[in-house]
Formats: C-alpha cells, sequence, structure tokens
C-alpha cells in the first residue's frame, strides 16, 4: 500500500459524508428557521475528522464503512453542537467559525441554543437508524451509550466546563490534559471504537483503538494550540492568538514551543505502538496520525 | 377502587422518583462546578408529573412502574436542561424558578448552558439502563428513538423555536396549538408511549394512549396560560402575568378566559373517551387527567 494518498482519502471520504449528511436531519416538522441554522453550522464544511477516523476504523477491520454513517452523523451533530454553543457570547465569544460568521451572529443568541439542542438530541435518533444496516440492537445501545458517555458530563461537556474554568488561572499539566482529553479526544475516541464495535473488535483490539485514539486526540489539541500561535489565520479560517487573549492555558505557554511538539510526537508514536499491535490493517489509521501532526489548519 | 387518592399517588410516586433519581447521574469524573449545577436544577423539586405519567401508565397495565425508572430520570433530566435554557438572557430571561434563582442566576450563564447540555446527554444513557431490567434491547432502542424525536427539533425543541418566533405576533389558533403540542404535551406523550412500550401494549393501545397524552399535555399547557393570568404568584413559585409580559399568545389572550376553560374541558373529555377504550385499567389516568383541569399551580 505505498501509494496511498492520504489527501485522496480524506478528500473522497469527505465528499461521501457530506453527500449522505443531509438525510440524517429531519425534513418535516420543523420551524424553517431552525433547520436553517441547524444545517448553517453543519453543513459549514470543516475537516470531518471524527466521522473519516471512524470509517477509516471500520475500513481498517475490512468493514464497508456506509454502515458506520449514522454513527458519523451522529458525531459530527454532536461535534457541531459544541461549536454552536462553544462560540456563545457566555461561552467563548467567537464571531467567527470557518471564516463564516458564528451561528448566534447569523441568526441570534436564541435561535443557536435551541439549534445546538436540536443537533445534540437529534444524533442519538441518527445512530438509532443502524439498525436499517442490520446492527444487532445491543451492539446499537453499546454505542449509544458510549456516545452520551463520551458526549456528556464524563467526557465533552465535562471538559468543556473544566476549560471555563481554568480562564485566567495558570494550569497544572494535569489539568490542562484532563481538559484536552474530554474537550477533544474524547469523541475522536469514541468514533475509533464506534468503528470497532461495529466492527465486531475483541475487548484487547478495542483497548489498544483507545489507546490509539486517545493519543492522536491529545496529539490534534496539542497541535491545535500550537497552531492557534503559530498558524496563519488564513489558512485557520479564525483569528490567531485566541487562547492567550482569552487567557487560557496552552500546550505551549506551559511547555514551550519544543517541548509540546516533542509531547506531540512521543503521543503520535505511542499511538502507532498500540495500533501496530491489533493486528488490522494500519495503513489508513497511521496516516492519520501522521496527518495530525504535519497539518496547518 | 372509589377509595384511591391521587394527591397520595402523586406524594408517594414523586417521594420514591425522587430518591431513586441521583443514581442516574454519574458521581465520578465530572467537573464539581457542573455537577453541582446539573444538581441544583434537578432536585429542585416540581411536580415530576411526566415520571408520574410513565410510571401510572405502567401501572395501568399491571407492571411494575421501577422498571419504568432508568426512562423517567431521562424525561426529567430533558425537561430540566429545558427548563435551565429557557430561562437564559437570550431566551425567555427569567430569575426565579420553583422560588428559586434560575441556574444561570445562580452559577453563570455558561454554567448553566453546560448543565443543560449535560443533562441532555446524560438522559440517554439513563435509557440504556432499562437492559438492567431485561427490557429486550429492540424497546430499549424503540424508546431512545422516541425520546429524541418528542424531544427534538421535530418535538419539543422545534415548539421552543416556534414559540420564541412567536413573541410579539398576534398568532393564530392553529399556531398556537403547534407550539403547546410540541413545547409542553410532546414530553407528556412519550412518557405515557413509553409506558405502553415497556407494557408490551398492541398498536391500538398504543395510539389510543398517544390521543390521551397529547390531550391532556394540551390541556395542562391551558391551565398554565390560565394560572399564569389568574393564578397565584405564591402558589406558582414565579411571577404571574409573564406571558403577556413577553408578548406571548396564550389560550386566554386568544379566547378569553371562559372559551379556554371549554376547551381544556373538552381535550380532557377525549382524552378519557380513549382511555377507556384501551381496556387498561384507568383509575390512575383518569385521575391524572381531572388533576390537569383542577390544579391551581
Amino acid at each position: 500500500m505505498r501509494s496511498f494518498d492520504l489527501q485522496d482519502y480524506l478528500t473522497e471520504k469527505k465528499r461521501q459524508f457530506e453527500q449522505a449528511l443531509p438525510a440524517f436531519l429531519p425534513n418535516t416538522g420543523v420551524p424553517e428557521t431552525l433547520t436553517e441554522s441547524m444545517e448553517y453550522s453543519l453543513f459549514a464544511g470543516g475537516k470531518r475528522i471524527r466521522p473519516i477516523a471512524l470509517f477509516a476504523t471500520m475500513e481498517s477491520f475490512g468493514k464497508n464503512w456506509e454502515i458506520g454513517m449514522p454513527v458519523a452523523s451522529a458525531v459530527e451533530m454532536i461535534h457541531t453542537y459544541s461549536l454552536i454553543h462553544d462560540d456563545l457570547p457566555a461561552m467563548d465569544n467567537d464571531d467567527f467559525r470557518r471564516g463564516k460568521p458564528t451561528n448566534h451572529k447569523r441568526y441570534g443568541e436564541a435561535t443557536a441554543i435551541l439549534a445546538g439542542d436540536g443537533l445534540l438530541t437529534e444524533a442519538f435518533r441518527a445512530v438509532c437508524r443502524l439498525q436499517e444496516h442490520g446492527v444487532n440492537p445491543t451492539t446499537v445501545l453499546n454505542v449509544i451509550c458510549e456516545l452520551s458517555r463520551y458526549a456528556g458530563p464524563q467526557g465533552m461537556v465535562g471538559g468543556q466546563m473544566a476549560d471555563l474554568l481554568g480562564e485566567g488561572k495558570q494550569l497544572q499539566l494535569a489539568e490542562l490534559q484532563y481538559i484536552h482529553q474530554h474537550k477533544t479526544a474524547d469523541l475522536l475516541v469514541f468514533c475509533i471504537r464506534a468503528g470497532a464495535h461495529l466492527s465486531e473488535a475483541t475487548d484487547e483490539q478495542l483497548e489498544l483503538l483507545t489507546t490509539f485514539g486517545r493519543n492522536i486526540g491529545l496529539a490534534f489539541q496539542i497541535q491545535d494550540d500550537i497552531l492557534d500561535i503559530y498558524g496563519e489565520a488564513s489558512k485557520l479560517g479564525k483569528a490567531i492568538g485566541g487562547d492567550a487573549a482569552k487567557g487560557k492555558s496552552t500546550y505551549p505557554s506551559l511547555l514551550g514551543l519544543e517541548e509540546s511538539q516533542k509531547h506531540l510526537n512521543q503521543l503520535v508514536s505511542e499511538a502507532k505502538e498500540a495500533l501496530y499491535k491489533t493486528g488490522i490493517d494500519t495503513h489508513i489509521l497511521e496516516a492519520l496520525a501522521d496527518f495530525i501532526v504535519q497539518r496547518d489548519q
């Protein structure tokens, strides 16, 4: 598989995902403004890295990625709702996201709150549609339970809260790691675990892939922190230096650039080690891990 | 069953529900402020009418209500999150709820938003715990799918949106009914349907109970509208006249008190008619329907 081109893979999977995504939103019985507002953010692009991680995991097991579409849609709805709520004036108060006005800037705060609530609620119905692909009900329930855990108070919402509480404070590394793990890594870990569940992975494979997911999730966030200081606004589609302006601790602010980079490389190398032990085809997930270290947006 | 006392039933079931409820929130790995904020609103009391409607439905089928506890907890988490978000400055901007400062008044807006998100997400994990009672996975999935539908953009969130869009406008009766059905009735309908699903109701029974639930849900909201004008603030635990102050259309403002009362009675009478046709024990649900017409808080 020397000829594997991750950029092509990302582009193709993103296209396929975005083509299938609209079918997972309700198309009747919803006030028009609410639909518009949900679609505005859900269809705003982005890298779709979480859905792709799920598809990649399934393909690494030799499974058809399309079976994972209901879960991929759900995760992207949840990721999107978290961005909408995160951008609100009471939270990060961001005016732009992916080069466009944020949801509340476009539709007002009340609608943005409800669009977030709507996407979060609808996500769980999307997962139920795994049944249409013949996935057995116990596996579907397993995925729903994990989605709730990794996205909820013990997961992403908890990370978000810790992030807010940490603003303007000098955090310890362990606190920053808690934030990164839950705010960013958890949804990615969920995607990889869900891909493994849908591929009937063994418990050992599930554990190894969880390590893989957690490490690349943390690496992803460290790279984000680095890009927030050293990246280019035009590529990122948002202003640079936002973390510092908000008094947020970051890896570079705590450890410096060089140490952060080292830490990131270490995480990726451990991730790959776990991956190799799974015995599945590793070339896509490996390339995905490398991509995370090298990306500039 | 002449001696049935609904007040005793409500008090007892509320007590039992509130005793079992804490076990459905995660007790580790959540930032303390987030846990506090979620518990502040979830344990703030209230009538617990939705959980009780679910228990009453199950008991009407001769089922053990305790099996429904995971769903009852989930519904109360979702009801609670909707109140937290509804009270936010960008939404209804209420300072008091059930005689206490609203969540954002107590914990700040950012935490209130996250507490709402956390409760909503955790609700779906609570439902998964039906499996601990031996409920078959397909039924559990059915309940999860319906919870997402009745609470989401086609349900409660949609009703909330329509309510916001209608502020300051003179609504048509049909528009007001859409709002009432989705904002208020949908969660109650869900509870009654979930109770029926857990009791292995026939499709016909499910349909009849859906009519029952929708009608008493609408009646409940009309009574709420009436109490907002003619009730006593001390009993309600909130200020009177809030709807009018916000320029919200209500049944009394559209139809007058007498017509509203008539409409309410009509809904309850149709609800009972549907109920009688189910062939189940009707005395609890019937008393519950009457209670809704007569309550003063």
